[in-house]
């Protein structure tokens, strides 16, 4: 946790109703830190669906390996979450780890291990020692309760070098009845898709199967969690998960194709976006949100390689960072991309002034026009490849000094 | 060009033999600065064989353009390079610039156009004015000479952010003949594979002919200016051209499978590396020299892409310019390189202190045995798959915070 907050942070937070079935209770377990609130423990009346969607690293920590291993099962009781410490790459350790932590908890909640969800993160390759759960979570389970400002609270239990929780809410109608949709993310570094140490918690009380949970997070992922990057690169941690207790009433979804669920669809899309905006916003040193949006490509997925390739590029976020409206280092980013793309095609904005048009200088390109957009807080960067059809956007910060004292010096 | 000379430069320069047949001058034509050395000619007494590899951007400069359209014939009697504009990303201006370039160049040499070839380094995006060569040229052309000199002054004509000139040299046996090998290199940001605003000019008096060296010089660059990254950013302009004279005597090479060669051969990849390690060693803001070294994947290519995931990575790079042993930043490095890879055969050593060993950290592991490495000028840092025989070796440097103030600020 650094100790200025991000420029980029909210300026306030919403008011988060209660999820029916959900409490919450947080504790300092003394993972890494004395005294800091480390553990997250979120506990289910009744077994509610989820889903999970899971980094893509070949090298995944215990915890996701655990939740894998039980998400076939779709029922959970309780998540159990804690910062301080991944518990990835620690070998054996890290599955008797994961298997203790889950007893522990399980025997607090009063529910089977395999109901009981984990995530944890923190500095990779050092066992963690499960054993300091124990009593705390019994304490947690204890304490737990609905309260609406646990959600904050919550949020903060799972920072690591976050300046801030991040939350957000929706309420949408599902075929008549009114539903809440509560988010909780953290995440600042090794961020990139797919998907970053990026934790998401999301609790839903809409009656939804586990299946059509599954196939609805994986929708909304791909265009949040995994359209955003901060610095590249991809932890062995990231988890998603997706909760629904049902107690908001009505006639339990069970098909994806289930035309009642538009709307919620939707707030889940747009919940998700939300979340990872606020991650990328707290990217580790950021001062500039960056929308890097391309049209034109071959295909979407070329498109988004290409989006990716420039909002990657170390050039072009210290040019943001710079107020440097750097375009040619947009051109170089989606030379490197190695996907289809014409020079004398390319067309490139900054905001609405666009630099740059088939393959040269825009002839009535104005340096002026566009510095005023780079200084502002938010720079949306336009390519059109003039190929296709295909688009995609993905969201970055700037790449400043600061990040590079942040995770010069991290472990010490 | 940076005023303060990168920590890593070379302490001497080599004493740089002539090689027949080429002769040099330099000038100030004022590309971009006014009373700045930036533009090289040299001068081919006989139509030299030459041999080229450029970016495999999907956006290339003019002057690659041009290279690769005349390369076919294989012969060239002049060089011209110009530092302060990259003419990448200029449209119709952009081959009318190199068209009068060349065109200049051959009228004051003597030869056609086409046996000009053309590499440009600097901002992309600005129309690079070839009127600023007429009469420049034909100065160069009379004063190209073959003193030794000629060879540092050659190197310092074509740097941009470069803080020191990069020439290295080698003498070796070409079936009973002695021959030299010479190059210059240019560059420090923007370099990855590729390569990186890397330009390189590799000039032997060797009798080989252009479809031999073509070979020779594909096979070099694999090992070398392809196995280095900065920032993993490709340039538009990335262009290493070998030229043979002959002047050395002895019966010509027609043959790449010819035994002869095999001291060469060497030679040439001995000297490339050298200049690639420079291009490193001269990393925007660097501080450590970084050899990554992959074992036991499943081929050698997986191997690189995994090297390159490390060497990449902006959390390992500000990791070792923190001096920090994080080894759990290799293990996420190498998770996310999409290679095949099993966590639990994983071995990594830092130096010769192994750090982590199947898939968790080394009963023996000593933070300070690490750490000591880290203190080093280079940072050796090797990853064992386990699974194959598949090896490869990259260099990269730190990532500092001067790296984000050189380019926060690079065309202001």
């Amino acid at each position: 946790m650094s100790d200025a907050i991000s420029p980029l942070a909210p300026k306030s937070y919403p008011e988060m109703p209660a999820v029916g079935g959900v409490r919450f209770a947080t504790a300092a377990a003394g993972i890494k830190y004395a005294d800091r609130t480390d553990v997250l423990l979120a506990v289910f009346d009744a077994p509610a669906e989820v889903a999970g969607v899971f980094t893509r690293s070949r090298c995944p920590s215990a915890p996701v390996e655990w939740c894998r291993a039980n998400l076939a099962s779709g029922k959970a009781r309780a998540l159990m979450v804690n910062s301080g410490n991944a518990n990835a790459f620690t070998g054996k350790k890290g599955a008797a780890s994961t298997a203790l932590s889950a007893e522990l908890a399980a025997t607090a909640v009063g529910c089977a291990p395999e109901e009981v969800y984990l995530a944890s993160t923190g500095v990779i390759g050092e066992p963690l020692d499960a054993e300091k759960f124990r009593g705390v979570v019994d304490d947690l389970a204890g304490a737990a309760n609905a309260d609406a400002g646990r959600w904050l609270e919550a949020g903060k239990a799972i920072m690591t070098t976050d300046t801030f929780p991040k939350v957000a809410t929706r309420r949408v109608d599902l075929g008549g009845v009114t539903v809440t949709l509560n988010g909780i993310a953290k995440g600042a570094g090794m961020i990139a898709p797919d998907m970053a140490t990026m934790l998401s918690f999301l609790f839903t009380d809409a009656p939804i199967a586990a299946p059509v949970l599954q196939a609805l997070l994986a929708d909304a992922v791909g265009q949040s969690f995994n359209a955003i990057t901060v610095d590249g690169d991809t932890s062995t941690s990231d988890t998603v998960l997706l909760f629904a207790t049902g107690t908001a009433g009505g006639d339990p979804v069970r098909e994806v194709a289930d035309p009642r669920l538009e709307p919620f669809k939707q707030a889940l899309a747009e919940l998700s976006r939300e979340l990872a905006h606020m991650v990328v916003k707290d990217g580790e040193g950021a001062r500039k949100f960056v929308e890097v949006t391309v049209t034109g490509a071959e295909s979407d997925a070329s498109a988004k390689r290409i989006a990716f390739s420039i909002a990657n590029s170390p050039l072009v976020k210290t040019a943001v960072a710079g107020e440097d409206a750097n375009w040619g280092r947009v051109v170089m980013a989606v030379g490197k991309a190695g996907e289809p793309a014409d020079r004398d095609r390319l067309a490139i904005w900054f905001g609405d002034v666009r630099v740059a048009v088939e393959g040269e200088r825009d002839p009535d390109y104005s340096e002026e026009a566009a510095t005023a957009v780079m200084r502002g807080e938010t720079i949306p960067v336009r390519v059109d490849l003039g190929l296709g059809e295909g688009t995609a956007t993905v969201w970055t910060c700037d790449l400043t000094k600061e990040y590079v004292t942040i995770n010069g010096d991290y472990r010490s």
